[in-house]
């Protein structure tokens, strides 16, 4: 079994997040003895996103532009700022139809635990970006985590002091929740009675 | 998040198994935030193991020549072969280091409800192979599973027409469990005892 290109494909398919050795044997040898065409989707697919994908100048979010569609759509309210952690939590946003105005996607949240501080989730870039003049409220939507929680409360502190409006979604999100896996609804109802 | 090339990257990943549309997310974004270095180097193994990685002209296993290097090394017993479904359970009895002889690798088990008969895991190579004429011996293990079991037993039937003596480990692997998560002394004690 010590084919080098094999053992090199488990190796590989370990960084993934979440996928030990066995899982990794296993996806190795699924690609390998049932899905070539996949695998070599998938070498494609990686290639190209490495290269293609950057981060948008004005949200940070991920897009293959300067800009994002968001971003670039001038019907966007652009006076009112929305911080969430990831591109996941600010799809569920447009999901639920609540939201017209601009994000700001952290790609991030603060956990001291993993040494991860307000520098590291770019929360300077975060408060210039509020403090260009247009940007009227900043509604800070982050997971209700004890760490989506801490960074909420970090950069509120910071907005606060260019004195512009900071709400924060409402919690008709259930507490301990990741944004993402929340229904729709909630979520719409957390839009509407934002504090 | 409508990005063309990070959603393809995330419909990719899903071919994976086991990885829904959450986890393939989870993984596209970490990819392309923390370790694009990794997403570079598993595109890399990819390409390079679904063009280097083919199969064993003699056992069927992975291997980058035209026979593995089991296969190839004139040290093992040729008049003994080994029948398992993967290779992940020939690694594990290499590791128990309680067999000597050559491997056949059916690269997976009949499966009725998935529709895999005898012909899809190479049964009848498996009998061209062991009518060679220097095979005394096959010892079918199989996983001792309701498929594994079910293996066997279609194997068995064809070999024994052969005039071949065919045994199987014994069963002091525990009954229910796949080979590659057995400990390698009761592997050890169930190659001693195959019947
Ligand atoms: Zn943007
Ligand atoms: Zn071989």
């Amino acid at each position: 079994m010590s084919t080098g290109s094999l053992e090199a494909l488990i190796q590989a398919l370990r960084r993934l997040p979440g996928v030990g050795v066995k899982s990794a044997q296993r996806m190795a040898f699924h690609l390998l003895q049932h899905d070539r065409a996949g695998a070599q989707e998938l070498a494609r697919a990686l290639a190209h996103a490495t290269e293609a994908v950057k981060h948008c100048r004005s949200c940070h979010t991920f897009t293959e532009h300067d800009l994002c569609e968001v971003c670039a759509d001038p019907a966007r309210d652009a006076s009112v700022l929305c911080v969430v952690e990831t591109p996941a939590d600010q799809a569920a946003l447009e999901r639920s139809g609540s939201y017209h105005g601009l994000y700001y996607v952290l790609m991030g949240r603060i956990s001291p635990l993993d040494g991860v501080g307000a520098s590291a989730i770019g929360a300077r870039a975060l408060l210039e970006r509020a403090a260009d003049g247009g940007v009227q409220e900043v509604i800070l939507a982050t997971s209700f985590t004890a760490e989506g929680e801490a960074t909420a409360h970090v950069l509120s502190e910071g907005l606060k002091s260019l004195g512009v409006r900071v709400t924060r979604l409402a919690r008709g999100v259930p507490a301990g929740s990741e944004l993402e896996y929340v229904d729709l609804s909630t979520i719409a109802h957390a839009m509407v009675d934002r504090r």
